[in-house]
């Protein structure tokens, strides 16, 4: 076994649920404890274990066959001991909430901490590294949307259960003519209706990144039924806005906060195809599922060779990074170029051609 | 080639879509057609079709490869050409449209009409005999609600779908400390949400057949807590009602018409929850998610006997019946028995013992 | 809590690996343990772990989370105590092993063993029951050959895994115009094949019931492809033998030893098939596919079904049965039914009927 | 509809099946026929088909709905009309069957071909093109081992397809205390039992690319054992080779034809494992079932990005390259540099250490 100067990390998972947490958590333990003799504390509940010191020291047999299963082993939480501006440290819980992780990192001889989530959890990351402490960072989210990496583990696991979802909705929609709508997460960020749009063979796939005229879609649905197709779906991300919205948002300088009469943009959308077509239009809204149940394949490799490179930053001392996957490489990204910032879908991305080219109605 | 009598049948699909129609189709054309030479026309959009004249003749290739197939090559429709008690057959648009189905059997020359439904359909078969035509009726549904027969083909397709999402809420419950509401499909009977309740390893099942208490839920949730468990799950079926409502109907004498304010009873059980005990409680609304995909093993090999049933009845000139499943033969039940009842969960079933016997809570 | 004379009982799972025992496990022991208050001693590796005092108390945390798991907690093993005859046990190493069985059932102070297991198992518990003890027994295997019951836990499981895999098959059997091989387990009863082999529209299907004839397969498979069919699928069972060995077996009243220049018999119908028809032929050997992962739903409600039943018949003492399932009821049979016999599928099942009707071959 | 110079193009698949098939299809189909109003000819059998004029224009209803269907609706072979070194066109039957293909693009008035297909195919491709065709391939194999993507379709499908497998294996291999052997594809290249093995916890992976040591594998093996590890796991690809075979390959300056007495590659492992640690061993031979089934989401967007893509291409008339993604981004690759080269796994993948990290044994 090496030799390593890290000699003891607390690990923890922060922010929403997302397969493959468990698959990381046992990449990172099995190479830092196995290859690197590296102690490993778990904390419970992401931040909140750690401002509340819930921690149990990880043995072998408790990351042992967790590589399948969903969600997280240390449980997880929203906690954001920082204010969002990171400004206030000393006058506010934020910082008392955020002096007790410093206390309790330093109580616990922690040589570096190790967080796995998404924007949130790594914006706080980079504040604790701004603080003082060591810092890694393991980028999990189905919303693909973390700045520095070309992949999140997680992403292709929602990717899977969205599809399937609209794979099922085909037979019944086929059966009776119909729209069919399905909305699925992304509040910022496209990438997971983008991908299960087109998997799925979507006729309208609607993402946050690009503002949509409902008339548009109508005149794309009409054409369809038109044309005799039976049924058409239609895709839209939980964060799609219209046009409209989204002049208001920009004449305000800020997100234009919506004050709908809709459960939710799904309904919305269907609601306006119904009454604009007069065709019969359903909903279905995904919403958990799309994160629960065990990682698929390619999320079990991608969390996996996240955690052992990990522990491999941890076995050279190299903290204040998040792992990403770049060019199908796994590098290391300074947390400060990550903080803050936002992977959304580009207007010229591949994947926005690709679903133009085989006709696909992108609301625009 | 056996020689029969009947020589030509109309074959259609009524009502909501259903995992197995095509493998059932599958099961009558290819023993009606290969076995007994019987032509076969298909009927498009169930009765609407009929009325219509919507119809064409199957060939092998039609039924060819259909067997794995959700939905229905047919199409279905929830048209029903009878006024609901039957009676005013001659001075209603419900007249002309069966007028029509009648004229329409004679002008195509059927010796027999084949139904593929639930409920309603069996009920239109039942007067359609009564009219004078030949229907013979197979039992499809995913909501196992037909009388006369142990089980509808849909029914364990559905089940598997909602377990599956079951399966996935829990890695997210326990992640998160929270309860997960699940509603599931069923207006009157609760026999998805009872199986897939019990096969999910649900905490607490409500169904139709057992008007809930709210606070007796609360309390097993509470109780479930206390002992330390991370999470619980609660399915419920669409139809459930409280004891209040179910003592309001009685009085009544008739369906007490609930005015909520909630989108649906998965909503205002998750807000009741969540005031009454505190626990942060979520919720899914499975939907059309039940109905779509390919039909499971089980229903595939059920609707195929089924339908090779069907061609038997066929071939003998055994008009009238419905098929069913009893004691695990497939036999024909006369039209007159099924017609307008339903086939609910009796409060002796055995697996309401076994949930209970497990530790579940009905909410009574 | 209601009080019972029975006050501890030992569990142990014996024979083949098969999904639904975790399951099974979980029924049992949360109905005896919470419900009637009754003491649960755990036995390792079936009747081996009973002979050798490997065992060890359940708690609550050990049958928490087990429903969807596969495999079983406890282990398995394939030890059988007795000989096969159970006559001389007092003279061999048999009759040893089944000594330190009754042995450890009174110095652990049990009240009765339950034994999850298949024909074998159920043989051995009979035997223990004329040795004494008291024992109920639970019907598992994918085989579905337990007298006496009408399906066991299990068998829909692998008829799930071994239809997926025929779907598989189908798209490259397509692809390339071949004729494709599966083969399944079924050492003696064909079910598994029988019903996998009509889920998946196999166009032939060989069970060890009705032996085959070569040329029937071959002139059928030739056929399909003069008509134009561009593939066919071949479901064999691994028992199944061709009328040659069924009438050399039946002159030797015994078992004709099979001495075979084949792997197994897929490899040996494939190479037939191929030699006298000339079509490009592909074996499949599913193998221990069949008996791995989660329990399908069906699978989890009918396990807890009879291990809840069982927990019944502890708390009343009645002792020296094998739950089953008869006519959609759970029932009690006395072992004494059950062992020794074997259910096969009988030659005027309904099934037989249903894949004749469809045109499938039978190979008779 | 923009005009092009490219008005006709064949399109083709040729080798092994391979999920993904249809939704690259359908990607060239939908956007070269409606965006760019190419006219699509389908040609039957891979390269057998343009030999043998076995052709179709495909029509819109041809490639709508085939997205999610596993196969391919051209129907495949493994039709070389090149011999190995191309360099023997006009002398023997390989130029013969080249001559034809010419014979029928003229005759068929075709302005490019598209090809689908995996290393042989794009050999023949380049030939062709050196012929004086236009060519344009699409790189299509579970394998993942074409020179110059990196990725293929069909991979990422057939690691799901894998990583079950090997979750199944788990569950009965920790029920008996056994050795399972997985026997995976890939007879040049490791890639797919690479990431199965890792994506399913594999404890040993044996891979053409690293030539393994039974004694090593055994060592291993023995160590989990003593240290209380119920079960192991062990994925080999078919074309694992053992040191000695590599080094008599290397001094013979050719592959070593090796002579087995084992059925493959798993057979011999396990055997070898049996008797040298004395511990129970069983073989799976996943074989065919790898390469059937409905593409994963990754592969249908994948697909469906080549095929839109090779539209473009064809729009601008650039003929002679294959698709590839590097870096995330679809590019062109010239023939002559896919022609003839094989992408193996590299020694230093970072995947290799990834898997060293977790503790896998990789056999050497």
């Amino acid at each position: 076994m090496t030799k390593t100067k890290c000699k003891r990390v607390g690990i923890l998972t922060s922010g929403g649920d997302c397969p493959g947490l468990n698959a990381a958590i046992r990449g990172v333990a099995k190479s830092a404890y196995y290859k690197y003799g590296i102690e490993i504390i778990g904390i419970s509940n992401g931040y909140r274990g750690l401002i509340e010191g819930d921690v149990r020291p990880l043995k072998a047999k408790d990351f042992d066959g967790i590589l399948t299963r969903g969600g997280t082993i240390l449980g997880t939480s929203r906690e954001k001991p920082f204010k969002p501006d990171g400004r206030e440290r000393d006058s506010d819980a934020g910082s008392r909430k955020a002096d007790a992780i410093i206390e309790n990192y330093k109580k616990l001889k922690l040589d570096c901490l190790v967080v796995l989530g998404g924007n949130g959890t790594h914006k706080t990351a980079y504040l604790l590294k701004k603080a003082g402490l060591n810092v890694i960072g393991l980028p999990k989210t189905i919303d693909n949307d973390i700045w520095g990496t070309d992949v999140t583990f997680g992403f292709h696991s929602a990717v899977d259960v969205a599809t399937e979802a609209i794979d099922r909705l085909h037979s019944t929609a086929h059966s009776h003519n119909r729209v069919m709508v399905i909305e699925l997460m992304g509040h910022k960020a496209g990438w997971l209706t983008l991908y299960a749009g087109i998997a799925g063979g979507g006729d309208v796939i609607l993402i946050p990144e690009i503002p949509y005229c409902i008339d548009s879609i109508v005149e794309h649905l009409v054409k369809r039924s038109n044309q005799g197709k039976e049924f058409s779906i239609v895709a839209v991300a939980e964060g799609a806005i219209s046009k409209k919205e989204a002049n208001l948002a920009k004449e305000k300088k800020k997100k234009h906060k919506k004050e709908s009469k809709y459960p939710s943009i799904g309904y919305e959308i269907a609601k306006k195809i119904e009454k604009k077509s007069g065709m019969e239009t359903r909903v279905t809204v995904l919403g958990y599922l799309q994160r629960g149940g065990t990682p698929n394949p390619y999320d079990r490799v991608l969390a996996t060779a996240f955690g052992t490179a990990a522990a491999d930053l941890l076995a050279m001392g190299r903290y204040g990074y998040m792992l990403a996957m770049r060019n199908n490489h796994v590098v290391p990204v300074p947390l400060e170029e990550v903080a803050g910032r936002l992977k959304r879908v580009p207007p010229d991305h591949g994947l926005i051609s690709t679903a133009r080219d085989i006709g696909t109605c992108l609301g625009d």
